[in-house]
């Protein structure tokens, strides 16, 4: 058997010491002015000059991440808010990545009935159809995916991850403050919903495991909470964990061992803006050095992670 | 208190006697061959052709049933998967919708945590800002959303709903086979996960009533579960229902009775493939005529749905 993708994940974590995904949150105001004036003067204040703007910084972050972390994460909504200019910076964005040998985790958080799902499925991961021409549109590695509507939202993409050799992360346990309305409701067999939740999951992942023992279909699991980790890690062996909230959603490096296995495999923790805006924290930073203040923040996670 | 977008859209179903909304799902191999041609001569086999296919027929669906329904329903995922062109298209069939009159609901389903919804926010309901330029992006009337993360994954929706004048619709009991995988699942409170979720967003659209009774923060419930959503019905009185599911998903019209308060408000009833597609079941119909043949089988609904 081949490595699938997600062995490939574990082996480039492995090969690079650091369990970390970039996020890729591009947010018009906290990217540097000098960056930005560079694209109005050219396009005026338009949705094409955002898309350079994003463009341009994702792409420096990139060149300044890629050889010391396997992945990023870009996430949709902010290159989607800016309507068919914003997706097209997106699909730069990850084009570029891949093409520096980067493995690409969108968070779309996409959920929809079945036939709905196999369109996002498509586009996201496979191959659309025009006539005699096929071709891949968005081509990410792995992407987000809500698991409120059931088995059948998720099962079309499957066809796409074993045909094209890709993954999903199935939201768990999200990181944000009120995740607990809806996941931590107890059911009738006294345990949170965010447990049964883990175990369908773990269900649905069972036929799609990989030589390093990880299925295709992975978890999301928020680094803000430490002992819920703690419990899904067990329901869940052969799932890999994406990890977000570290850094500027609270959670420290200790905190993060429970979402790891023993032999500290199986989980990737994401920073975004921890590490793309670092240079924001940093008045001695000139804001024409962002990117390198993106590699010393993730050099520092990496460190920080390494330790424990 | 002026009229509120849920007021506006219960008056305009009144008015026509319609609780019909027609969805837009624009699908490549179910489209008039004749018009693909004449895009592809122009474009070739490319994501432009399909842009400008998808735009044709939605348009042409829209100045057939414009002045019978009050709604057109795009979904999102159909146009998402060409990218950036797609989304083109997604923009200006609202755009050409809203100039019709009509009123859009967005099936965009999303949900995330509050830092990324309020991009979608912005982008779907509200105006971006590049400097001094302040434009909408996709400007939509309802969208709706995923409750999984919890009231902070929908609130900050909230501030654009009171200051553009938009709606929600959340997902509460979707119309697909295993949605109860999850949805269905029973509580400590002896009772399926989808009432718990009812009461939730029962609450959390309390602040938002309109002078006719209703909340901005409507629900989405399948038209394929008449017995739950006689339940829901009873818990949530003032909250408006988007009905998905009835045509090509099985339900029929006397089914909808339960979805409906007893002065027979309150519900819009979705129809998207059994409308737009209908001249693929008859023979008799040419291709040509689609258009025509989608008013035929939406005026056929509404009468269904008036006679019950």
């Amino acid at each position: 058997m081949q490595d699938n993708i997600v062995d490939t994940l574990a082996t480039r974590i492995h090969q690079m010491d650091a369990p970390i995904v970039v996020g890729i949150d591009p947010i018009l105001e906290y990217i540097p002015l000098s960056l930005k004036e560079h694209f109005y003067k050219k396009y005026g204040h338009t949705t094409k000059a955002v898309s350079e703007i994003f463009f341009e910084f994702s792409k420096n972050i990139i060149d300044s991440v890629f050889d010391i972390v396997p992945c990023i994460k870009p996430q949709i909504a902010m290159f989607e808010m800016f309507g068919s200019n914003g997706i097209d910076a997106y699909t730069k964005t990850i084009r570029y990545a891949k093409q520096k040998g980067m493995i690409i985790i969108s968070d779309i958080k996409r959920g929809d009935i079945a036939s709905t799902a196999k369109s996002y499925s498509i586009g996201h991961l496979g191959n659309i159809q025009i006539e005699n021409n096929i071709e891949p549109v968005f081509n990410s590695d792995f992407i987000t995916v809500n698991p409120y509507l059931g088995y059948d939202s998720i099962e079309p993409f499957l066809e796409e991850c074993t045909k094209f050799n890709k993954g999903l992360f199935v939201l768990v346990k999200t990181s944000n403050p009120n995740s607990g309305d809806i996941q931590d409701i107890i059911t009738e067999r006294k345990q949170p919903l965010y447990i049964e939740i883990a175990k369908m999951v773990n269900n649905w992942g069972a036929d799609y495991i990989g030589n390093k023992g990880f299925s295709r279909i992975g978890a999301v699991v928020g680094a803000t909470y430490t002992d819920i980790a703690k419990e899904i890690r067990k329901i869940m062996p052969h799932t890999f964990f994406l990890v977000p909230g570290y850094g500027s959603q609270g959670a420290n490096s200790n905190e993060l061992i429970p979402f790891f296995n023993k032999n500290k495999t199986g989980a990737i923790i994401n920073n975004s803006r921890g590490i793309i805006y670092s240079y924001l924290n940093n008045k001695k930073i000139d804001e024409e050095n962002y990117a390198k203040s993106a590699r010393n923040a993730t050099l520092k996670m990496i460190k920080e992670i390494q330790e424990f």
